[in-house]
């Protein structure tokens, strides 16, 4: 399944109008992911590596701890159903539901400010000796924002890339940032690639949600093109994880942990 | 509550190294709702119209219909906690876990293919005579676009904005496009603003989820700066939505019932 869409739009252009200009359309998608036969989520992504997305999205949900966790992985792709067995059957279906997974199963009480906050998100931090020298950053930036055509011919999608201190491993895209690094962090549990000793370079933005995912798998290098929110620079300062944002041609902000970053 | 948060960062440019210089951060910040003494949902949103952001919450999300189902509403800002108590206390649990509602709801089966995706979400169309000129649509998306220092000195807020064909009638801005969208939903119930005849315009791109927020509130015309993804434009055109993209310049394009759009 192609990852755009073609469409007619209309363009008005200084007051002009052109009718039915074939234009292309990110392609989202609906993928419902039934676990042992329930069904847990609906996730809205770009239709590609469905697997990886689904392994991602069940390690960084917590459901599952690897790939051999899983028993068998049935995709129909045309009906947008990825079912998957797991050893365990009793994977408790309450702490589901996504992306709020880690926001719901904060205990049901008051939460005292932001330092409870983060207390209560739950996440140990992360030892990792890597490093990684400012050059290679500007590369890897570099490649991944030019990875896609897809984001080049309609704007709509994010790209996560995976890389060690030497070279890119891979590069992900989807319409949603936290499925692309979900795509990754599934692919490395399939192919059983090592986190912790990796970074990860982001096209968006960096939220709390990505730095948690992170966390999860241990990844101790995170770096986005664009700007960290306060939350993603306090949890990755309290995880010990490296933070490099606005990577724009020879520039860059260190927030968090700079001493893995070499120059 | 400030919107930005001061941060140490250490920039590097050209191999040189500046630590420790000022930086401003948008603040993210944890807003748990608390409906009729339970838990519902934490959301990560800007620290301000917090009031409008959950009112605006509950009715995308089904749970109230208007803003006199809420008999009280108690923020305590510091403890990062609104509670809401409702007329009605039986509002059914299940169908909350926030931004994926609408996805969950949806019957526990296989869904074969995007129409019959589409249909499940359950949504009616539209009606709505109401028309906007481009004029006015290059106008206020410049305003919007201008609106936030927060995005001028961070980059990491969405402004969604709410007219009608004639004058912006209020400007929301939040870490994330659905929070935006639904403070601009929340205060219009608050104000008993009409949203039948209204626009709304985007700074971000859009996702089927902001066609959906509009489509529950029957808001006829959607405006955004970017690109939309394939299930948005299906679904606009199936809801009678006028969506236009890529407001850019003197340019535009108009994905779904243009005729709401003169020129």
């Amino acid at each position: 399944m192609g990852k755009t869409v073609e469409c007619k739009v209309c363009k008005i252009e200084e007051g002009i109008e052109k009718p039915d200009v074939d234009e292309l359309l990110v392609r989202e998608y609906p993928l419902s992911i039934f676990l042992n036969e329930k069904k847990l989520a609906t996730l809205l992504c770009s239709p590609e590596n469905l697997k990886a997305l689904t392994v991602g999205f069940l390690r960084t949900e917590g459901l599952i701890s690897s790939s051999a966790d899983i028993v068998s992985f049935n995709l129909n792709e045309e009906k947008g159903i990825a079912e998957v067995e797991t050893k365990n059957k009793d994977i408790a279906r309450e702490s589901f539901f996504s992306k709020k997974i880690d926001l719901e199963s904060i205990k049901e009480q008051a939460i005292d400010g932001i330092e409870n906050f983060l207390d209560s998100l739950n996440c140990e931090p992360v030892e990792s000796s890597s490093e990684i020298h400012t050059d290679k950053i500007f590369d890897f930036m570099r490649i991944n924002l030019d990875y896609s055509d897809v984001f080049k011919n309609t704007g709509g999608v994010h790209c996560v890339a995976l890389c060690d201190s030497k070279q890119m491993l891979a590069v992900y895209e989807d319409v949603a940032r936290h499925n692309a690094l979900d795509k990754v962090i599934g692919e490395s549990l399939m192919k059983n690639i090592f986190l912790k000793d990796k970074a990860v370079i982001l096209s968006g933005r960096v939220s709390l949600e990505m730095i948690l995912k992170a966390a999860k798998l241990e990844i101790p290098i995170i770096i986005s093109k664009s700007a960290p929110t306060s939350l993603s620079v306090a949890l990755a300062k309290r995880l010990n994880i490296t933070l490099v944002g606005f990577v724009r041609g020879n520039k860059m902000n260190i927030y968090a942990n700079g001493y893995r970053i070499k120059h």
